[in-house]
């Protein structure tokens, strides 16, 4: 029986779905979390929709085992490929990262969309912002060499800025809202930011908490032990520089990680 | 019964290693050649010893049911990890690509080492250089970004030079002989070169190549047919970009894959 105080489940390609753990502790502290990030293939950004479809299937099937009320999908290329293979077969609810994203571009005229390579090639932004607002005209640019860059620790450098430039080029001036549709997009806010002034961004980690709020008040529930939410980590590789940047992606420190197979 | 007409199974972590098996139909071009590359887990430059191991074992196993004359791990991550592990289960000659590239290197009294976090955090090429001459002064350096901008094929690209320039800075001036210690490197040497104008390149799939030339006079013998090689390209996945960027490493169409599971 599932009940209020079982935990969120959060899966990821990697560690960057920790930006949305991090929305999620400021917005819901109470929660109980269960982050699985697949690190020891990481990045699904340059694969196969058939391998990405695949992996995140498997991934649900290990968070399963602890019985969530809800699982998150956190990483946008496992939204966008993994999705609805993963709801067929889960018996909790399942969200991805990629419709509050399109639902809060969907309210602009004009809107930006950065992400991965497989994402950007899915199409499913553009899908989802549609059912929400066929009016709105979508420019989605393919950006690879951001998760290397955010991984690097190279979030406020002059490089980096050049690098978001040059993709943001391909951008029409009159793009002023863009979605960073990939979860290591927010830690190069400050390289983004000079490299397109103007522009306002749609942080989907931001947003997705948000929709578990709203999900969990509408039904699933909220823990009821008033203490912080208890918090672990599941990874299938503790490979270099992974507590260091893992750090900078949750916001607080990356105490303990638990080694899984997948 | 292994013959001298059975092939030479190459493995890499991606198609990387793509560069090795150009140097080596280049100079053996009547080699029967099968790649494997694990594009599904690809990059291994940043997982830990014990997953980067455990994944050269297991495409081992799959090169060995095709019954090669002799394997070369072209990964340099992988053979910096792997190599012994997989020797030891081998029932044919297993080489790597940092013994070929430490042994050039040897021959200078300083030198530097570029390659990916986890082949320079192994101190492999450190290991290897000190065998052949324990007084040559090493300097290795991580370049975590090159893999990706030689996979976003922006070779000779100002962004790649500052990029390379930043790497090569933590390099004293007087190492002049630098090892490409990654197969993804060969493709930036425009940009590498124009880093470091001063510096000559060691190209350890050019070295590699040789070495096999001398494993085959030495007794595994040369394929009997006059034909040019045949060439089988097995990868874990066919993800995005992978013909376009395959055949620039290659430096001939890269024209068909089948697809395997690690």
């Amino acid at each position: 029986m599932r009940s209020a105080d079982q935990p969120i489940g959060v899966f990821d390609s990697g560690i960057g779905g920790l930006t949305v753990v991090r929305a999620l502790r400021r917005l819901l502290p109470g929660e109980a979390i269960v982050y699985l990030g697949d690190t020891a293939r990481v990045p699904y950004g340059t694969k196969s929709h058939e391998t990405i479809q695949r992996y995140t299937v498997q991934a649900g099937a290990v968070l399963q085992r602890l019985n969530p009320k809800l699982l998150v999908v956190a990483c946008n290329t496992a939204s966008a490929h993994g999705l609805p293979a993963l709801q067929s077969v889960s018996p909790c609810p399942v969200m991805g990262v990629i419709e509050p994203g399109a639902e809060a571009a969907s309210k602009e005229r004009v809107v930006g969309v950065i992400g991965t390579l497989a994402t950007i090639r899915s199409g499913a932004y553009e899908s989802a912002i549609r059912r929400h607002n066929p009016a709105t005209e979508i420019h989605a640019v393919p950006c690879p060499l951001l998760v290397s860059l955010a991984e690097e620790g190279w979030s406020e450098d002059p490089i980096t800025e050049a690098v978001c430039r040059r993709y943001l080029q391909a951008m029409p001036p009159q793009v002023r809202t863009i979605v960073l549709g990939c979860t290591h997009y927010p830690l190069l806010l400050p390289a983004l930011g000079r490299a397109r002034t103007e522009a306002r961004w749609i942080d989907s980690g931001e947003v997705t908490a948000q929709s578990v709020e709203r999900l969990l008040k509408g039904g699933l529930g909220f823990r009821t032990e008033s203490s912080r939410g208890p918090f672990r980590v599941l990874l299938t590789d503790a490979g270099t520089r992974l507590k260091e940047v893992g750090s900078a992606f949750l916001g607080e420190a990356l105490e303990s990680v638990e080694l899984v197979e997948l």
